[in-house]
């Protein structure tokens, strides 16, 4: 049957992604998908529930609070910024232990890798000692004894239960010495889970304000603790990231019609590396010949897709919104899944074509799924497993429902941390003092990253949209996650978009042949973007805080608990961010005064919300010439007085990078320690 | 001004707790109280939110699902089972964390105790050895090098990473051998919290089954890890409680008209116990004395009240229901509070008197508060600092404002699980075989705990009816929190109170002079009854396993998350608890058919549901019927058989258990290790 033949008089609902829109339009009506259900519902969703003021948290409620009516507080008396506190600390809370749960799987695996315990080794030893340093542990040791030390200390990130995780060290002193006097440096990631859940519970923190900064410690337990403890130790198992040619969206480069396709959706790449591997295992290459195929076709969905994407340029399929419409081109044999943003739609989606949904993990089942679990000590075995699994569904395949609309786009990605200190400051003098420098002469206006998740409930393509406007008027964007995949399908990670940008910014970016979106990894990966704006402090000329750089972040179509996580560590750490098309606070003026107003005092940053790219795209900008304004960088100086008072700054950090002296990050010229190049 | 002038035409909205009630009509009409709240709300509970159904775990919701609707399911398609199972996954870590952060703050004040850090010391060594050899530190040492394995081993039950909470070796074989064959073993409190609410998260476990075994393992290290650490090192510290005449309920007797009133809200004992240590002090009494009171007088309130009560025979003003009505009686000069059930509504009662309302934890501030943060180390000052803020008030007391109904009652209370086995076994030999023998030739019929909260939605009795009921059947009733502060108003403590027993529960009663109300502590302390459960497992002649055991649990009036995360552990221990007056998954009835069905299967043991007294009893004397006659003690037998079989069972028990062989546990003959006294 055409599939075309369905969609006769057929109204399918709106959604953002064009890709998706044309499958969504091929499927029957009978099957319902997640557009459809936001149509369907025939509700919005509650006020009291969006805006924060539905307290749960105990069997006299729930109760629907509504903020300066007496009578509507809580029966136990709680006001409307208590409970609107309360419920932004679950969120704070399960984000992070989503992000560290993750993180602290990576620890294991590093753990059990470097122990030969799996098939993995240690891929990428450039920034050992980095890290070493970084995480406290003496990098001047035989390495064994050092890989050692590092999965040990990893994992204390996450029980220690007092003192202060070692990653905070990264940040600007006087950032640090800020969060020693407010007494929000996280102790150890779960302890503070732990405790601002029990903070969270009835009669226990009542002043929103002592919940909000609990939420900012818990977050920063996050940021510098669980996710980044994941980004570098998946550097460091599976390969820095450094810039890769690839391709993104469904298209038949992505989805092939004569292989086995296998998409892999989750969060933790040491699933899709096992797969990667398995995939070109002469035994698998045989099996799926035999059945009429050419091999096995791996290609990514959500966050899982950024890490291979970056890492071994494996195409991706799509952002969380295309996790349906991967699966209605008819033509994957199998949905390979591990934990976070997974749609339980998706089984239902499955059951109407030939398709396998493979569950993976023993913290993530899904009803209809089939569960194979996947053990790094045994990663081969069980990859082997899942696809074959995959190759015995490829003769079901029915090819008249096969619909792979070719859309695929050319990306480059991989712009981590260091491949940024390699491009900008080249080969021989990695460091961000070309950024810099090109920020305060103007050329660059400020820095925006636009992160998260994107969403069904969003219908425009807000993050392309201010991306543009951003690129235009010489920001230069960085970007994770969903974003990123968007941002990559609407061609922004070509380094020929460099045309959209402004004057000055295509200046610099051709100088140096780099796309006008830099692409940085995974929702975890975050985490980069807090070394990185923490380098350029370091670096001089910027102020000598994270929150004098004229720097921003947003999240404008954000969906999951682990984007408030996220927002609020980057607030925490002295960077604003816009967030969209709503936040859950906002039915408490007074709590979202205090996250809005009250931490810009605190923290130097503060939360936003915007609604439209417009929108966004002048807070944010407004936002990088005030701190331009007050780097007093805001208008052209005499030539001289400017190269006095930058340059001095410029030359002399106050602190040393750990990444100064490592010389070239590139791929040919790897200089890692420099005590041992001037003993050579 | 009378009080009673305020009463005029005014319309007291109704609460169950009878001295409340009196006291809340003598209010004016724009103090806002709880209980005017519930009427004024205007609106009920939203039953979505009540039933579970109501996801907001992401920012495309909240999403209200109906089972079964299949355009009613989350946008993302997370069915009712998966929301209901992820609601109450979040209800379970969250009471587990507050469970277990009292615990962790016991074990910190506990190590510094015994590190000469506090001005503390540990009271009680009696069960020291018991208590060791349960946590796997060899007995057999120094008692210094003794203390401080036990603190460390303690501390390690939250951050343990890997392998097995160490007290679940105190559950029956049997029941560790299910829990490690289903892969429920807690591996440490924090970790299964943050993984609990990471599979709670968007995406993540989809299947709720899955969940709801996870929930299992987070509640055990709730009940077997935190709470019981909590029990244990309180007793260590502060005394194991033995039986102790006491008052409770608002009394002038507990309530002093000539004395500085200060009332000890909250949950954590050190607290309190400080209090005590200060308020005898000849300073404090000095100053109490300069402004014209005759000294500093304490009451308790909620589950502090019920840690000193117990200890220390320190009088319990109310349970969670009287909190308001405490401070109403216009006689408290401060309301000291901790942790956990502090309504924010005590603050706006206290406005209208001359209470002060002092927060002592830096997890817990409120609005309103006068924040004196307390810390183990410097106890006393700390504690003479509150008092001195208490005293401060007295002479700003309006005596035409002071209104104390005198309704304390007298109760008898301290039914450790040691002091159980001592009442009943007798001084020398104290264990658990009379009780045993006594359900075997059925004078006592079975064992019902009545636990948990009381709730102002609730304005029937239930729980003091449903005792009466059970005790006129000839069951033994526990009780630990607001419920036993209940049972202990309504005189169910008193021995007297056994002539509302049955004849042959009454002829035992009699024999040892106990109450038929059994109070065994604060809410951590259902911990103790999981040991008491163990305990007549072991002792013989009732099973292999807590399953077979003719005992059953309640929360009548549950309101608390902690109330869910104990009930959960009552039922993967294999004891069925019954809850009520409604329950947090009744919208989705596949996931309420696995609590109340399903994990019969597996774990033995399930959760009902009952609303009224006698629901409630019928299903718990059922319950306790069908037990009997699962172990073939249901009818009388020919008096031989019955000794032959039963007696073989009690005499050569399978476990020895470790309090056998420690002699009598009564205060004056005290035997803690039998080597030590073969020795001598």
């Amino acid at each position: 049957m055409d599939p075309r033949a369905r969609m006769k008089g057929k109204r399918t609902p709106k959604v953002q992604n064009k890709t998706a829109q044309v499958i969504y339009e091929s499927l029957g009506e009978e099957i319902l998908t997640a557009p459809a259900r936001v149509e369907r519902r025939g509700t919005t969703p509650c006020l009291f529930g969006k805006g924060g003021t539905c307290c749960r948290v105990c069997n006299m409620g729930p109760c629907q609070v509504v903020e300066g009516v007496e009578e509507l507080k809580g029966v136990c008396g709680a006001s409307a910024a208590t409970v609107v506190a309360r419920n932004f600390g679950r969120m704070v809370a399960s984000g992070g232990s989503a992000h560290s749960d993750h993180g602290r799987q990576v620890a294991i695996d590093f753990y059990e890798t470097v122990h030969g315990e799996t098939p993995f080794e240690v891929k990428d030893k450039r920034k050992l000692r980095v890290v070493a340093q970084a995480l406290g542990v003496d990098p001047n040791q035989e390495e064994p004894e050092l890989l050692k030390q590092i999965a040990e200390v990893a994992l204390r990130v996450f029980n220690q239960q007092e003192g202060e995780i070692p990653f905070i060290r990264r940040a600007p002193e006087k950032r640090q010495a800020l969060w020693r006097e407010l007494g929000v440096v996280p102790r150890g990631v779960d302890r503070e889970v732990v405790e601002l859940l029990h903070r969270t519970t009835i009669g226990v923190d009542q002043d929103y304000r002592n919940i909000l900064m609990a939420c900012a410690r818990t977050a920063l337990a996050d940021g510098w603790g669980g996710s980044m403890i994941a980004t570098e130790l998946q550097d460091l198992l599976f390969g820095n990231p450094g810039p890769i040619k690839a391709k993104v969206n469904i298209g038949l480069s992505v989805i092939r019609e004569d292989m086995v396709n296998v998409a892999v959706h989750g969060h933790e790449p040491v699933l899709a590396e096992a797969l990667a591997m398995a995939a070109s295992d002469p035994e698998i290459v045989e099996e799926a010949k035999k059945v009429g195929a050419k091999g096995v076709n791996l290609a990514g969905i959500c966050c899982t897709g950024n890490e291979i994407l970056m890492r071994r340029g494996i195409p991706v399929a799509g952002s969380f919104l295309q996790q349906e419409a991967a699966i209605a081109t008819g033509a994957l044999e199998a949905v390979v899944v591990d934990v976070q943003c997974i749609m339980q739609n998706v089984v239902e989606i499955a059951k109407h074509f030939h398709t396998a949904v493979i569950t993976t993990n023993p913290r993530a089942k899904m009803e209809g799924g089939i569960h194979l679990e996947f053990d790094a000590r045994k990663a081969l075995d069980c990859a082997k497993a899942i696809l074959r699994e995959a190759i015995a569904r490829f003769p079901k395949r029915d090819k008249s429902k096969v619909n792979i609309p070719d859309h695929t786009v050319d990306v480059v990605v991989g712009f981590s941390h260091e491949t940024i200190l390699y491009m900008l400051g080249g080969r021989f003098r990695a460091s961000y003092k070309p950024l810099n420098e090109n920020i305060i002469n103007g050329k660059i206006l400020g820095v925006a990253a636009i992160v998260g998740c994107d969403n069904y409930r969003v219908t425009e393509e807000i993050q392309v949209e201010l991306a543009k406007e951003l690129i235009a008027n010489n920001v230069l964007v960085l970007t994770t996650g969903c974003a990123a995949t968007g941002l990559g399908r609407a061609g922004l990670l070509r380094p020929e978009a460099a045309e959209l940008a402004g004057d000055s910014l295509r200046e610099v970016l051709e100088a140096v042949g780099c796309p006008p979106v830099l692409h940085m990894g995974s929702c975890v990966d975050n985490s980069r973007i807090l070394v990185a704006a923490s380098e350029m402090v370091h670096t001089g000329g910027l102020g000598e805080d994270v929150n004098e750089l004229p720097v921003v972040g947003c999240a404008p179509q954000w969906m999951s608990e682990k984007a408030i996580t996220i927002g609020q560590y980057f607030v925490a750490s002295g960077a604003t961010v816009v967030f969209g098309p709503d936040f859950p606070t906002l039915q408490s003026q007074v709590a979202t005064d205090f996250l809005f107003h009250e931490m810009e005092k605190i923290f130097g940053a503060a939360w936003r919300v915007a609604r439209t790219a417009e929108e966004f795209a002048s807070i944010m900008i407004d936002h990088i010439k005030n701190k331009r304004k007050a780097l007093g960088i805001d208008k052209p100086k005499p030539r001289v007085l400017f190269d006095m008072a930058m340059r001095r700054a410029l030359e002399s950090p106050k602190v040393t990078s750990p990444f100064h002296g490592l010389g070239c990050f590139g791929p040919l010229s790897l200089k890692v320690n420099p005590e041992e190049e001037k003993a050579a």
